[in-house]
């Protein structure tokens, strides 16, 4: 049930030293093959930290070996040193484990505009390097963890062959209360083409519908990797179904775990012009503070959410809006329409759904509550 | 010091039952002319009010004599009845003061998506025309509060003219917590279109400056009124300069006065491209909520700044960015640079600046820190 589910990895999550608790804080990834192929998606921050530069340059021959992953220090903003840093990381691996340091990713998340304790890191990898195996993947997922209460792991399975996947973080691809770092693990045999492409479609239809809080980690990551051990190769539309619902399945626990959120909230938009129209929407609905207030406050506010459409541009008349809350249409046409007391707002579940009346696409928003646990996390927590 | 300052002008505020408090909740401003020149800067929320609707319209030929202003409701999202009742209150007025319905602009704020008393507010209107005195810009300025915790008002003079104004709400002209409704007069000799253009530069440098929470109003309203009486005609850009002078002011008292905040903070973009890239990059940074947060845990977070800058297309690179709080350079390069408890971070008023050195435009965006009150007012008030 974890990344080395799949056949053909090993992971270990090992205490390095790194984070002053003394909790777990590096993890480490090898695929044995004999395939190496891997694809990545990376944060859209135009800040990103050392370990994205360094993993973007090094995938870009669709070939990984090895993950290296620490907790509790993002390396970013930490200029060439910082820089150094990730690649001085990526040589420890690939010295221990008889590799090269191209074929070697490194993630890293917690505080941004800090160097990394690399003494601790090194030995750590050593460390990591002995302790690698084909049940490792549990550990592994543990040792990411910043502010996550519990570890995120997730399996799906074809036919003779099976997908594992790790996250930590809060957030959705790009966005984040913290940093979001997936693995994600197969032994299907894939081309480097599938492989980006079912990444990069299955990322789209899972972390990059989770908007947590509208803030974008320097850090995010994405990585996928296949042994091909298997010998199965689906076709690219069952490869892709599988790895999109791994992925869901890791967005919906980033969002049940989400910082200080006392709401799991689906804003699906339905009669949309077009897809982009309805994730638009679904997004400017999502971050608004307003409605995320009153949520918590278990409020059915739906003049707050007709606000919040009206400040994008898709396609709708503003009259013709109608809004629904756990299946209660309280706004019909523009205006109030069933009694807001009918809306029960105690489950921690809260779907909303917005007709545009506009078309016929769909899209579907994850996110979260503001709440007052949110505000003492994100005030008392140097990130 | 208020708006009845500039001759020509009488106003009222009275409680007239709208609030279930009993606090004064309806304003009336009169022109008395001998000019009835007008200008109007509205909301960009595609979902708008009703007196939103109405006022944008009455206004196109440039004149107003009266404006009616009440709080303890929107009338927004309220369907054709709204508007109705948006006409009707227009119309009492008219029949009040023996003017015509389209001299006669509404403003309305408080709870969406519920229809005015409007027994209560045509009586309102009725007693507020006979409470009418060149002494009650100071009631009309209190009429106008909801969340506020003070009336708001200002003045600004010119040789042989003023200007006064009155303003309610706690965002930006779009943004808003609640809804921000300001209402400014004029006793200078202005053409139609003078008035239009002075606003615009006005807001622009002020209101528009101003991001509390990033949410944008359905009722948000800005209107000049100018009575002509001094007979003086400024040059324009003395008029705009003065102007702006007022908006400032006002949108300086909407800060400090804004829900739940302990903060106010100025966001300098220096060494910009354009304007409009130093524009983006410090609203960036005003709605990040890691950011937010971070202020309001007096934590000088400069990571989370920059992870704010780089999710804009403003024209930098990261590698150069340099970022002050209250005077310390504590990111220089993208990287860490004076020591961060260097920064005192417990006064209410936060400097932070960002070069861009990326040219030489300039912009200073204006917002609050995100505080457990916040979520508290936001998640209690319906509005």
């Amino acid at each position: 049930m974890t990344i080395t589910t799949p056949a053909g990895f090993r992971a270990a999550g090992i205490a390095a030293g790194i984070k002053a608790s003394g909790n777990k804080d590096l993890a480490l990834v090898v695929n044995d093959g004999p395939a190496r192929v891997a694809a990545g998606v990376f944060t859209a921050n135009r800040v990103h930290a050392a370990p994205v530069k360094w993993s973007r340059q090094v995938l870009t021959d669709g070939l990984l070996t090895a993950v290296v992953l620490n907790s509790g220090g993002a390396n970013a903003c930490t200029g060439p040193q910082g820089f150094q840093d990730t690649h001085a990381t990526a040589e420890k691996v690939a010295e221990a484990l008889g590799i090269g340091a191209v074929e070697v990713a490194v993630c890293s998340t917690g505080l941004i505009g800090e160097f990394l304790p690399m003494d601790a890191v090194l030995t750590g990898v050593e460390r990591a390097a002995k302790e690698l195996s084909n049940t490792g993947g549990a550990d592994a997922a543990e040792a990411i963890m910043t502010t996550d209460t519990k570890p995120k792991n997730a399996t799906h399975s074809g036919a003779g062959w099976s997908i594992g996947g790790m996250a930590k973080g809060a957030g959705m691809l790009a966005p984040g209360l913290a940093t979001m770092l997936v693995v994600l693990t197969t032994d299907a045999r894939i081309t480097a083409e599938l492989a980006d492409e079912a990444l990069r479609e299955a990322c789209r239809l899972s972390f990059d519908r989770l908007d947590s809080d509208g803030a974008m980690s320097t850090n995010d990551t994405v990585l996928l990797l296949s042994s091909g051990v298997s010998d199965v190769a689906p076709d690219a539309e069952a490869f892709t179904g599988a790895l999109t619902a791994a992925c869901r399945d890791l967005a919906g626990q980033l969002l049940s775990d989400a910082e200080g959120s006392t709401k799991d909230v689906a804003i699906e938009v339905v009669n949309a012009a077009s897809e982009d129209d309805a994730v638009t929407v679904g997004r400017s609905v999502a971050r608004n503070n307003l409605v995320k207030t009153a949520l918590f406050g278990k409020d059915p506010n739906w003049g707050r959410i007709l606000a919040a459409v009206g400040t994008t541009d898709a396609v709708f008349d503003a009259d013709e809006l109608d809004v629904a809350i756990n299946g209660v249409w309280i706004c019909r046409a523009g205006a109030a329409a069933e009694d807001r007391s009918l809306v029960d707002m105690e489950p921690r579940e809260i779907a909303i759904t917005i007709d545009l009346k506009a078309g016929d696409a769909t899209a579907t928003i994850l996110t979260n509550d503001l709440s007052h646990a949110y505000v003492h996390e994100n005030s008392a927590y140097s990130s």
